[in-house]
């Protein structure tokens, strides 16, 4: 039976407890979310430690089905000031639901000055000193693999969550070790380091540790159907492995939906040095360490995730997804990707998100601190980050505090938090998700341009303010969902056309947990997860006033299709509006 | 007629108007609250065009009444994202009052990269390119008394402003001509600069030009008395002018309400060094230029601002406020008044807000960054302000973003405005005000301290949290009809124990409109101005949940009587409740 595991960082306890009634039928950002919405004040300071910092493998995480193993991270956030999940691939995920860990909450805050590390395995939990304080994530990793042997997976946070910086991250070690997958956004790193929690290494124990399945064949059938489903089709089960999610970079550019030069343009000069394609090519003839159609976590048949080598075949550091590819490329007017692979690897290691951080740089680039396109002035600010200069932890704090630091207008955030690599003007359909989506701006948070740009999951012109509401409520209610379920949201291009994905999906957790759950349940799940953090936020402070894109986005035009964000603020507020 | 002056800084044009019904009545900060209330989307950027920045002379501005030459400064604030009225002592006020201006509304952006002054006198107001631009305060001032002649007032902001930094103020010349009076709280200076608006030159007029008044001799008779009463209080009479705003210290340390060292203790070692008493001996034994006892605008008979010499008799500044000898004396254990003074002319050269900026320094100071009592480490951080520095600009944003950017979680801020030098666990009256006042902690929105510490107009139990509620809204109410008239805050002194101080302010008013208001009268103008601002701050997004104190002012005892801020929420939510 999973447990709940609670670790007081104060007197250094560690206790397994049944899980309550009220959590029950809840996993990844749908348990996070729920325990931190009853256990957390949201008046909180973030950084305090009365705010909690809570994991979670999703409800089919540890199972055998196809990119499950995703792992979600709760808290209330130090860069929104409201709810924060924020998940993330690699091997935790998996690890702590097959160590029967529903959730793993750490409480209180550590000795002050001290690092702690917190290893769970078969034989429990323990807190003890940690000797890799003040290192960045790549050699902490090294080193606790060192002491800890292999098979293990690691939770760290680098220098940036320990100076408590707001767009600091939670790296998690992939297939091969590396830390090179994050919980990035929202500051849930800077929890971890306000708790004196440095690492957490998660020993998995052996293959028979198996979870227990109500009707082991019927998931097995199920499961394998799914598989089917995601490979066949043309995005999850070709695109993503031969182009990473880089594959967006030409659709997005070509729909004028790019963000360029901080949100000035909705389309990149120089589309051919940057690109899914490129990515493939460079590595393929770079060879060495090189890998395309890697996966970052055990059971993924997508496989996004290639390694990226060096001219001499050396890895720098895993493909660069798409947002990473925009934030240090076409945002910043940067156009070599080795200068963005570079980007991701310091920002792996330091432990920021690499989309707050390049939108601070393409501010910084905006207030003629930097030249836009100096891709090795703005590596080396970046890396000030880890050296806790100013410049580096203005940097680190994210785009908000970054533009209240220059007097900067042109700030694209909501709630704090950056907007990813969609112009909101072009792609109505995210850019009303970015404004109402309780986690704030973010590129997880429903996939509205699927419908608006791919004409997948429906077909809703992206420059019409009409019909965005609903579009914008269908995917979040899905995201949400998907969260929750532990996982990879680019499952989600598969469940918008092919309802045997779904299918597949209600019968596995019928299978899992002997439930009888409908198809329309996954829905309802979906809307309780958000009801749930909508209303934390409300008790937080916030209102519809934070449910508005940037001024900028409805008094500027942006090109190729000179448009502004037009839907109306009643569309706005509706969009989460679940009544009783 | 005054008339209202509208200035359009992106076509250039200056028009006067006449005052429309709905702003009949009002001026200071009922005037500037009124029309940012009415005319300013509560959602705008407070550093894009859309913010307005509007001056206005107080009611019995221009007029002979003593100390009624404040000029309100309002608009949107970067600071606290509400609305937000910031008063200065100086010429400006009288000479804008005396010219018929009832306020001067500052609309739109001017040029990018172009600083523009604009020039007002009884020939009319003009806009034109300004030399001054890049130079601070003092410097700039002296080449705009060059130009223009002897006689004027000057309104400018120094760099802080030009790099439109949160904490960033707008200065006003005194008596003296120097720029030593400041609009300081809520970065009103950002918004100055993000007009492209560098100085303001008000050129007074003759003698003559006196306003018209309803009834001279009732008017003259009224200003007599309420002269007197003013000279005839202890305070207003005799303490304000011997030792400054200053005298409080020993009596804020003796209660055990002087924040130290970040807020850690509510008393200071050494009272001894900083003090009035210490501000009087040592201009007097300097001599030279230092001058006890000066007023800082035209008809100020309470004279607290005197000019504090150095060793060698030249000048430093104006004699520090209270406020200024807190932020960089107990609250960042500097014990050297010469530092202080070295510290606020800085920041009136630089044009930033000492309280923010101290406070700023403390959080710097317990990050580690600085160490406590380091007072030349300090002088250098805070004049970086002025280079641009990633440091300077992270000062010069005030006490929130500090504290953000360092990760810290005691930082005393409500609304993003840095707590003045009172405790609010040991002066809880004031603790309300601080939470609750729609301006953020703000040191002149109501002095509560008063009946908790002084035992005027009142006498609340300060340890206690009953009755203060009562007493802050009390104050709060007091203290915004005192901002409406144009009356320095320090009147209050008198208005809390002298019926006749009232009313004599009453008939001033009465002779100088020709109207027949009762002293009630008066709280229920302080009372329309506070809903005015509520109610704009509500729609700018802010709750309840904004008018709280940080977590730790509950959490942590404060020495020397170990209490919390236990005053509840519920009585916090019905200070400024004013039903319809």
């Amino acid at each position: 039976m999973a447990k709940i595991l609670r670790v007081d960082m104060s007197s250094g306890t560690c206790s397994y407890s049944d899980v309550p009634e009220i959590y029950k039928g809840l996993g990844g950002r749908g348990l996070t979310s729920a325990i931190v919405a009853r256990e957390v004040d949201p008046l909180v300071n973030p950084l305090g430690p009365r705010n909690k910092l809570v994991f979670a493998p999703g409800l089919l995480g540890g199972t055998a089905c196809a990119n499950s193993g995703r792992l979600s991270v709760g808290g209330k956030s130090p860069l929104t000031s409201g709810i924060k999940e924020s998940n993330s691939g690699g091997q935790p995920g998996g690890h702590l639901a097959g160590l029967g860990v529903l959730a793993l909450v750490i409480e209180n805050s550590g000795p002050k000055g001290e690092w702690l590390q917190l290893e769970i395995s078969r034989e429990g939990a323990v807190l003890m000193p940690c000797r890799v304080g003040g290192l960045n994530n790549y050699e902490a990793v090294a080193r606790l693999t060192e002491e800890s042997g292999p098979g293990s997976s690691y939770i760290t946070i680098g220098r940036a969550g320990e100076f408590r910086l707001a767009a600091a991250s939670i790296a998690m070690t992939d297939l091969d070790g590396q830390p090179a997958r994050h919980a990035a956004r929202g500051g849930l790193g800077a929890v971890m380091g306000s708790k004196g929690l440095k690492a957490i290494i998660i020993k998995p124990g052996t293959k028979k540790n198996r979870l227990t399945l109500a009707n082991p064949e019927a998931f097995n059938s199920a499961s394998k159907r799914f598989t089917k489903a995601l490979l066949d089709h043309p995005v999850c089960g070709r695109s993503l492995s031969e182009y990473g999610s880089a594959a967006m970079m030409g659709l997005f550019n070509e729909a004028g939906a790019l963000p360029t030069r901080n949100f000035s343009s909705g389309r990149f000069d120089s589309p051919e040095t940057l690109s899914g394609e490129r990515l493939n090519q460079l590595t393929k003839e770079r060879g060495g360490q090189g890998r395309v159609a890697r996966g970052c976590m055990t059971g993924c048949v997508m496989r996004c995730s290639g390694v990226f080598p060096d001219r001499l075949g050396q890895r720098i550091g895993k493909w660069p997804d798409y947002e990473t590819m925009w934030a240090f490329g076409p945002n910043t007017d940067i156009t070599d990707l080795d200068s963005v692979a570079q980007y991701d690897r310091l920002c792996d290691d330091t432990g920021v998100d690499t989309i707050d951080v390049g939108a601070a740089v393409a501010v910084l680039m905006e207030a003629g601190v930097l030249e836009f396109g100096d891709a090795a002035g703005a590596l080396e600010a970046v890396a000030q980050i880890s050296q806790g200069t100013p410049l580096g932890r203005i940097l680190g704090s994210g785009v908000a505090v970054t533009g209240k630091v220059y007097g900067a207008v042109r700030v694209a955030e909501v709630k704090g938090q950056a907007l990813p690599a969609f112009d909101p003007r072009s792609v109505k359909g995210q850019g009303v998700t970015f404004a109402t989506n309780p986690q704030g701006a973010d590129h997880t948070a429903g996939f509205s341009y699927a419908a608006n740009i791919l004409a997948l999951g429906g077909d809703v012109d992206p420059l019409s303010p009409e019909g965005q509401a609903e579009l914008s409520r269908r995917t979040q209610i899905s995201a949400a969902a998907v969260d929750t379920l532990g996982l990879c949201m680019f499952v989600s291009f598969a469940f918008f056309e092919t309802p045997e994905a779904i299918e597949a999906v209600v019968d596995m957790l019928n299978a899992r947990y002997g439930w009888s759950m409908k198809r329309a349940d996954l829905d309802g799940l979906g809307q309780r997860v958000l009801a749930t953090e909508v209303d934390f936020n409300q008790r937080a402070g916030l209102t519809s006033a934070s449910d508005r894109l940037p001024e900028f986005f409805r008094q500027e035009e942006v090109g190729p299709h000179r448009s502004t964000f037009d839907v109306t603020d009643s569309d706005l507020d509706r969009v989460l509006e679940f009544g009783e």
